[in-house]
């Protein structure tokens, strides 16, 4: 793989990789071997699929199950795997293939992608990157394997298992089942594995390293406290309240046992997995309103998940409890945030409200569907969730490309898009005086 | 009005003062002369009616016209009077009344109340506000007068022109025609006159000031470059919008000349009026959805309106462009915002984000009406503009009292409500180092 000499910046090219790949994503679903049918998809479906899986959103537009052959499926799980672990660590990866030494140009792309901040240490990082996922996948896969196979022969118990590992450790959504993880309820060795493998995939590679290698929680980074701390307030929240508004609802008449894993996995998969083991459409509004706010919310930088990512909100809810307890540094856990990192996580959810904003309203105008029903889509196509109350598949074309626009700006990240094609970084010498304005 | 001796901040005296007015107005609703039923209200109606009035929302349970005698509705009038000026100004005319010298605890209330910053000119500044208000009521009113008196008899012409002058120039949004302005729809007279109260009443005094001090857009302050852009970009905006949007909608039928000063009221009302020419509950939902957004924003700050505000909004946009431009300065118009400024203005629409989400959730959870109803009334309770898709009437007693509190906290502000019963101020000798985190 050569890079161009062209002066693109980092953000460039991963907005420039990403498209690439779903440009050839589509194509190949576009193939007459693709599909079941042998006509393959049009251009319109294959490149809202290839963004989907390419962005591990989820949202489909065709039943997996039902319309692609063995070939278009692996097509779609490789895209996943691209995309899930990041164009870059796989050019990375590639590097490594061919014997390559890998530029500081392209180490700079890895860090725009998986967001991190040291270069140093970024080869070491990628290689464990890998190794964490095959091994949590192939773990993952070979549980499943063993409750699969009680239902289908031996290769089709191999492929559904690394499938499923792949599209959930990815959070990618994509299922074989042809009704998401619907006819699995109450089934506790599917629930936990794909539960287990959502969590680990959303919830960022260097928190996992600094798990992996036991560091306590009072000496872990700010980043890791921060991450475990909003990501297990938001799943013991999701639960109780899920669990409250749907037992009466979509939980009616199932066993309590089952309740509590549905309730389980209905606060899991809005981080940002987009699997379902309850009919999504049925849910409460009330239900559906906090699923929005948590798939807003998202998963954690450096993972497989989208959103504005739960450092972003950590970032604002000390921000706001500082601002509150009228205390000029904003501090948490002995140590305090840098003023643009502040600035930076309210410009990726103002970025992020704005996309899902104008987005809204224009799939508004255009279709006949209830409101929640449209806010969900768009939530669930930039945050990559893929959940949906049911309404895709009868999008207008016009309503699908926006939705197409919308998975692949949630994934790249408003911001990285935004400092993409906005001006160069100026660095100001001389600073304006200040003056004060009423604000609220 | 004599103030105790307990060391409460200005923030409590604020919230403590608007609590005062609405408790004295509840009971006098309550009484039978204040109903044409001979009843009194019942307590949850009055205190919802109350705090509306003083809170200037507008949101009624119960038809004004049809339910209150003069001495009801002009209780209502003197509500909405005291609240638009602020409890605070008032108390400082109480004050000059009585010939007291007002202390610097005094004015620093006003100072939290009208959110200025400056204390000295602040008597000078309440003398203003109140020349201005009753000036500009004045010639509202009178106008008002030609055209009601060819409908109704002398005294009722009268207090019909007062009544609505004073609704619409504290953005109030109570009417004694019984379908707000639903009658006047195609009125030139009516609509420029109430528009042109309500822009003026939701601009801010600081700003008014400025402009009839003929000061050039040049060496205006920031503030009110800010409130100017911001206010008619919203303007326009919507006016385009909702004129494209309503146009075979709401306004199918209608003369051209009546749709374009329908879109025109209808861009300014959310602004936050809560009067309407258009039936509200038949507006598209993409209508709906960016009103929703429009009331939300709200007005300008030290104005009778409500919302974030208009410069907090200014803020956000500023620190996003020079996000994207990738600038460490956060510039506008050769000047810089302090850092506290933009953190206070994030931390203010985390906050009515937040209230807005909870109520909402919790209303959905106990009625029966659809999302988008549901969280077009709290935005508007809480924005305090009283627009409504029709619902308002149908809430149950839990939700009356749910908006209630809506109304209450978007009138004395989330972050005033949160400092006020938050920690004292600190500020920090030593500083925690710093720690980079991954946002986004
Ligand atoms: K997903
Ligand atoms: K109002």
């Amino acid at each position: 793989m050569k890079l161009t000499k062209k002066k693109f910046s980092p953000a460039q090219y991963l907005v420039i990789g990403y498209f690439v790949v779903i440009l050839l994503g589509s194509i190949m679903l576009m193939l007459p071997i693709a599909t079941i049918d042998g006509q393959g998809l049009n251009i319109i479906d294959a490149v809202f699929t290839a963004t989907s899986a390419t962005c591990v959103t989820g949202l489909i537009v065709v039943n997996t199950k039902e319309t692609f052959t063995l070939f278009g499926s692996t097509v779609i799980m490789m895209m996943i795997q691209i995309g899930g672990l990041g164009i870059m660590s796989m050019s990375t990866l590639f590097a490594f293939i061919i014997g390559k030494k890998i530029s500081l140009k392209e180490r700079l792309i890895i860090q725009e992608d998986l967001n991190q901040y040291k270069i140093s240490g970024m080869v070491r990082l990628v290689q464990y990157l890998l190794g964490f996922t095959f091994a949590i996948e192939g773990i993952g896969a070979s549980i499943l394997f063993l409750r699969l196979s009680q239902d289908h022969d031996f290769l089709r118990a191999v492929y559904l298992s690394i499938f499923h590992a792949v599209s959930a450790f990815n959070n990618a959504g994509f299922d074989l089942f042809g009704n998401s993880l619907e006819s699995f309820t109450g089934d506790i060795t599917i629930n936990f594995v794909i539960m287990a493998l959502i969590i680990l995939g959303g919830i960022g590679f260097g928190v996992m390293l600094e798990v992996y290698n036991r560091v306590k929680f009072k000496k872990a980074t700010l980043q890791t406290k921060i991450v475990l701390v909003v990501t297990a307030a938001l799943l013991i929240f999701g639960f109780v309240v899920f669990f409250a508004l749907e037992y009466n609802n979509t939980m009616e008449g199932l066993p309590f046992l089952d309740k509590v894993l549905s309730a389980m996995f209905l606060s899991v998969t809005p981080r940002t997995a987009g699997f379902n083991t309850l009919p999504t459409g049925a849910l409460r509004q009330s239900s559906l309103f906090l699923i929005i706010v948590l798939m807003f919310i998202g998963a954690s930088p450096g993972s497989t998940g989208g959103g504005i990512k739960t450092t972003t909100f950590g970032v604002m809810l000390v921000t706001l409890k500082n601002m509150v307890s009228g205390k000029s540094d904003m501090e948490v856990y002995n140590r305090r945030f840098e003023t643009q990192i502040i600035y930076k996580a309210f410009t990726i959810t103002m970025l992020a409200a704005a996309l899902v904003i104008l987005m809204t309203t224009l799939i508004l105008i255009i279709e006949d569907f209830q409101f929640i029903d449209v806010l969900f889509e768009t939530v669930s196509a930039f945050g990559t969730v893929g959940l949906s109350t049911g309404i895709t598949g009868s999008l207008s074309n016009i309503s699908r490309v926006l939705i197409t626009i919308t998975m692949f700006a949630g994934r790249v990240g408003p911001l990285t898009l935004a400092v993409a094609f906005g001006d160069k970084v100026r660095k100001g010498i001389y600073h304006y005086p200040t003056e004060k304005v009423m604000v609220g």
